[in-house]
């Protein structure tokens, strides 16, 4: 293998699949990224155990000639020195050889790197997926949606499953959950996708979804979703990233998001969030994060939150009218303002039914980025 | 105590004096800031055993009322908890009451905050401080000047007075020095002080010194120093910076600084800072950071390293002509790094005396920032 590429488009793809390289590997060829070149360009790969992404970089980008193949070839170096260094190379043009038992030559400028490399014929081969299940997502949306729902996943290792998003597709509406027990986030989303395409039982880690997000384009450029039994590849322009699907059966969470409610009303979201972020500053001290909400006579609600040995913190605020029975209800602060970060309205729906069942909060006007809240239960 | 003031001027000041609260401070009162408020305004104080800091809020700043006593009065609030409230507080008018017991209110809008107080008489004085030796210097030079020292303080506690950085003014010229017994790094500066003002005993902890920087005027501003035998107060704009004297006898550095050299060179700054992090990337896999550097015939200097497991990296620079011996010479990479990190220069002078000597690093045309780098001694 020897070639000549720009160190621009190197760097990039390298950024890319190095999400995919595991920071303490099994067996030394696992951090390493794998180079195959050939006349069309060179592909690089990078392999975990849920996490697998390939970016190709074309031989001609925008007019302008990427990479230029004198010898086709391939060879797997070290990802973590790999990625460093072409980060910090003098040159835009860069010559890259791989001479026998794998040892690689970089040249850039008057700086010259000698590499230690790796058979790739003894790195992983990509997962195979079949294409019968595909759809296709607006890439900003589809980080929308991981960024309504990643956060709630569960990051207690005993229960797995808990600790991916379930993604599901019906009549081409797509869903994507994550509950840890004590709160509840889904995102909804209509797609254009056939009736036929359908899937239910698809759960991706946190994790992965979290690595997916930085590779997304913020436009809406259109990703490509290939489902398989366990695997789901995300296409992009000249990315692939694999995703393993995680084992198990998800909880049915379907039924327990009410719909009626004894109390509800719709506050300022931004005013809201702000009030439970001074309350939660206190309730953190105590290392609980409790805050107490109390409607009051007028339409307001109280929040308040207190420590013996700081003090106090009540905040009022006005809804926009109390719908249903007077209420005082205690819950974890964080949980609010986790779901409240990634609520999209300037004005959110809350409804209670009674201070031992959840709370739902959403936008005022939308049901299609829900979050499901359980109080803390106290006595007071 | 009953005061209305802007949240803006209290952010601020609260921000200055939070830098002297120690996180864990040894009795609750330490962990507080000190508010004093008459009808001239009102000021912050805070103090550890290293620093201690006081910000005055005045009445009237820029023609605006910045705070109105109602009642003069004085509390010692915990400074965490009131730093995080006071930046989130939703208004810029804001009401402080001391009440009984020092229990203190905040009103901000629609938020009511009550805090636990402390009683002031509690609170430890400032230290007293004799005006015989006052230098002003402008805020700039005296950042420069700490910014290019205090990296090379020693971290090692079992040498107390290294973990310092040490100051002399001698007929109007300032000299800073820190070293850790690898590196040694000077900054001078000639200060228009009187020929009668002048100290050599002068040693200051590092993390103070970069305490003080965070608060210290990046225009030229001028600063007073005023050094007593165990503080030095530095006094700015409605700031009281003082700065425990650590205890001790520096050690005579002046003599390890060669003047003459059997090699030196002349490199550009930041080709070789370039050089330099590139090669530092692979000796740091090594744990070693080890980087060799060689004189050529034909007036280029190489530097390289090698890691048996990653593989090697070989620069080449050219100097502006090689005087005196040939060379190869071993060192930390980490200590030129942070060496070139700050010197502000096009071109850099180095000075060799063989490869088990210090080098000299400094600008090209000065000496007003010198660094010296012990060699790491191979036998190769």
């Amino acid at each position: 293998m020897k070639i000549t590429l720009l160190r621009s488009a190197l760097n990039e793809a390298v950024g890319q699949v190095s999400k995919a390289v595991s920071p303490r590997p099994p067996i030394p060829i696992l951090g390493g990224i794998k180079l195959e070149a050939d006349s069309s360009g060179m592909s690089l790969t990078a392999s975990d155990t849920d996490i697998s992404i390939r970016s190709f970089i074309p031989a001609v980008v925008d007019d302008q000639v990427a990479i230029n193949v004198e010898r086709a070839g391939s060879v797997v170096l070290q990802a973590k020195f790999f990625a460093e260094i072409v980060r910090k190379l003098p040159t835009e043009e860069i010559h890259l050889e791989v001479h026998d038992r794998f040892q690689t030559t970089i040249v850039s400028g008057a700086t010259e790197i000698q590499l230690v490399g790796f058979d790739p014929e003894e790195f992983p081969v990509l997962p195979s997926v079949r294409e019968d299940r595909v759809l296709s997502l607006p890439g900003s949306l589809l980080k929308d949606m991981i960024r309504q729902t990643s956060f709630a996943v569960s990051t207690n290792e005993s229960t797995p499953i808990l600790t991916g998003v379930h993604w599901q597709l019906q009549d081409g509406v797509l869903k994507a959950t994550a509950t840890d027990r004590h709160r509840l986030a889904c995102s909804v989303a209509r797609t254009g996708a056939d009736p036929s395409v359908q899937f239910s039982d698809v759960v991706i880690s946190g994790r992965t979804l979290n690595e997916l997000v930085k590779i997304l384009p913020d436009q809406d450029t259109m990703v490509d979703i290939v489902v398989d039994d366990s695997q789901v590849l995300f296409r992009l322009d000249n990315v692939l990233f694999f995703a393993r699907v995680l084992d198990g059966a998800y909880p049915d969470t379907s039924r327990i998001i009410p719909r009626t409610f004894k109390t509800e009303f719709i506050l300022p979201a931004a005013a809201f969030a702000d009030a439970i972020e001074r309350a939660y500053l206190l309730s953190r001290e105590e290392k609980t994060n409790i805050v107490r909400l109390s409607t009051l006579e007028d339409g307001r609600i109280e929040l308040n939150s207190s420590s013996s040995e700081i003090g106090r913190v009540t905040e009022t605020l006005q809804t926009s009218g109390i719908t249903g029975e007077p209420l005082r209800i205690s819950f974890n602060s964080k949980y609010f303002i986790d779901a409240l970060r990634v609520i999209e309205a300037e004005e959110i729906f809350l409804g209670f039914n009674g201070p031992m069942s959840p709370v739902v909060l959403r936008p005022r006007d939308s049901e299609d980025n829900l979050h499901l809240i359980l109080p803390y239960r106290t006595s007071g």
